[in-house]
């Protein structure tokens, strides 16, 4: 989902980005309207996320999922392992690139019951040779979020914030690499963000494809090839949108309210449940089941005909999921939760 | 450059795409919508090119240059070397890569004569037990663009389509293996259209990442992951554009009359030189110096008030290039002759 106001202006600068003549999906990335649109995309990411010296942004493809591979081809830096935490089907995802590289140590999993909390810090077994320690601060099938953010001890912090990053502030200094495939909270799919300290770059395993290298970007400024300009403009116009919102101080206030009463909702009600541990629920991916999955397809039938469009759960674990992300409108989640409400009454 | 009707049916259909009530960057790509623009897209790619069966036609991220690394990294099926055709600094590129994974023998160069003509076919140099032979038909920076299809006696034949890929008819069946960043003649940056035979996929070397085994991404229909859904959508108008146009054969008869119009402008001026052998001339890419180089800026600056934005040279060349593919219109090309004839008179 891209915030509205967002695709108004897409619209609008469709044929022609102001003073250019041309679209942006038109510009060589080398020229100078577009090498301020990137600067520009760059700058405000940076200033939202208050990201400090000594870290890049790199503007990259392929999503998280080739993030599994680059993580381990740079990071282990004549290591032989790396902790991994398992916290429900993406971490699984990362943990199984990994062991293609090296040695997986898991710090925790919740496997047991079911993907439905995150482990605490003081059940993390954390080895401090690992060359960096990998977790899923917010896994967008089970809906699981961390409510802190793991102490490593010095050893990097690597975090795979696709469905979190720019829900709310963080602090990046407590990482050492954080990616995030752009097309949850972010803006179009075929971009994915990389934020990773400097001291970080550079190593890579022999036959790490040049492409796969974070210094190919980094000492290019991420134009070591032509980047996915037009996805890297939709998400300067959303990073420049979050900043008309009060910047993810305001972002957050609003994503708490939002999930705070789509679960009292859940909460309060008979038909719907959602399994996660309250201290670990998920601000952006809300899943729940109906106590009667026979109804299932009528609750996505009507909520469909009130504008929600996106309701169906994964197709690995059914029943429903509301993505709020970002660009979800409060009023969106209101009427959401009054035809939760409404199909209740009317089932019940 | 994309074709302005293009522009205006993304620019009609941003804020919804018909009857999905959502922009198509919002949509799933698991969605039904997304599902039917991803396979009609397919389909009028397989006709454009009269793909024959036993090729798949994958949908990809990253560019030629992670094709780069993905061809020897896929190809090399327990060979050890691949012979490669260099004619400029996109197959350089290649070869450069490609060294970091098998022996590369160069099976023709034209460096000797600085790029300025295609190898003929009995110039070619070329190994029976070569994996694969990989050639670019079209090199963007220096103008140089192969008349013939090279015969490898059954090794399996490797194109760099990039620059030359949907202008003109090709006889698929002779390659094994075809590579497009999709920036120049498909659609916006951010997509690769990568066209394999069955027989070449499933081996890779070790350590090859997932998401770069081809294997992957024919399995799951390009969505192993989630694929770059706007460009892909955006590719697909153009391929409905292009079979509007009458298809590649109505295309080639297009350019061919753009590219000769502009090459005889050029021949017949005093102060205009274009260095390519007229054998191996580029239909796509032009480039052209001023025989006083100190009139270059004044030459940019007035067709760039004619609306004639991107002509300035490669930085590694410098001079001007006209990249003139299927998206300029004739009209556009003759404004630029027209242009470059008033700017001589007055200069000459």
């Amino acid at each position: 989902m891209l915030p509205v106001e967002v695709l108004e202006q897409a619209r609008e600068e469709m044929l022609e980005w102001p003073g250019s003549g041309m679209c942006v999906a038109e510009m060589s990335h080398r020229g100078k309207e577009f090498m301020s649109i990137a600067a520009q995309a760059e700058a405000d990411l940076r200033e939202l996320l208050a990201i400090p010296e000594g870290y890049k942004v790199l503007f990259l493809q392929g999503g998280a999922s080739m993030q599994f591979a680059m993580v381990p081809m740079n990071l282990l830096r004549g290591e032989r392992s790396a902790d991994y935490i398992n916290t429900g089907a993406w971490s699984k995802k990362a943990i199984s690139e990994a062991k293609r590289y090296c040695t997986v140590n898991l710090a925790a999993s919740t496997e047991a019951v079911k993907f439905t909390a995150a482990p605490a810090q003081t059940e993390l077994k954390l080895d401090p040779d690992a060359a960096y320690v990998h977790y899923t601060p917010n896994e967008t099938i089970g809906g699981v979020e961390f409510s802190y953010v793991p102490d490593t001890a010095g050893v990097p912090l690597v975090a795979d914030m696709s469905s979190t990053l720019l829900s709310r502030p963080i602090d990046v200094s407590r990482y050492g690499l954080i990616y995030a495939g752009a097309q949850k909270n972010i803006g179009p799919a075929g971009l994915t963000i990389v934020i990773v300290r400097d001291d970080l770059i550079g190593e890579t395993l022999a036959g790490t494809p040049t492409m796969l290298d974070y210094g190919t970007h980094a000492e290019n400024g991420s134009m070591y090839n032509t980047p996915p300009t037009y996805a890297w403009y939709l998400a300067g116009l959303v990073f420049q949108w979050l900043k008309a919102k009060g910047g993810l101080t305001g972002m957050a206030a609003i994503n708490e309210r939002k999930a705070k009463a789509l679960y009292a909702a859940i909460d309060g009600s008979a038909l719907y449940s959602n399994p996660v541990d309250p201290a670990s629920r998920s601000w952006m991916n809300v899943p729940f089941v109906l106590a009667d999955p026979q109804l299932d397809e009528a609750f996505l039938k009507e909520s469909k005909a009130a504008g929600l469009t996106t309701l169906k759960g994964h197709r690995s674990v059914g029943g429903m999921r509301a993505s709020i992300y970002n660009a979800m409108p409060e009023a969106g989640v209101q009427t959401l939760i009054e035809v939760m409400a409404d199909f209740e009454k009317r089932t019940g």
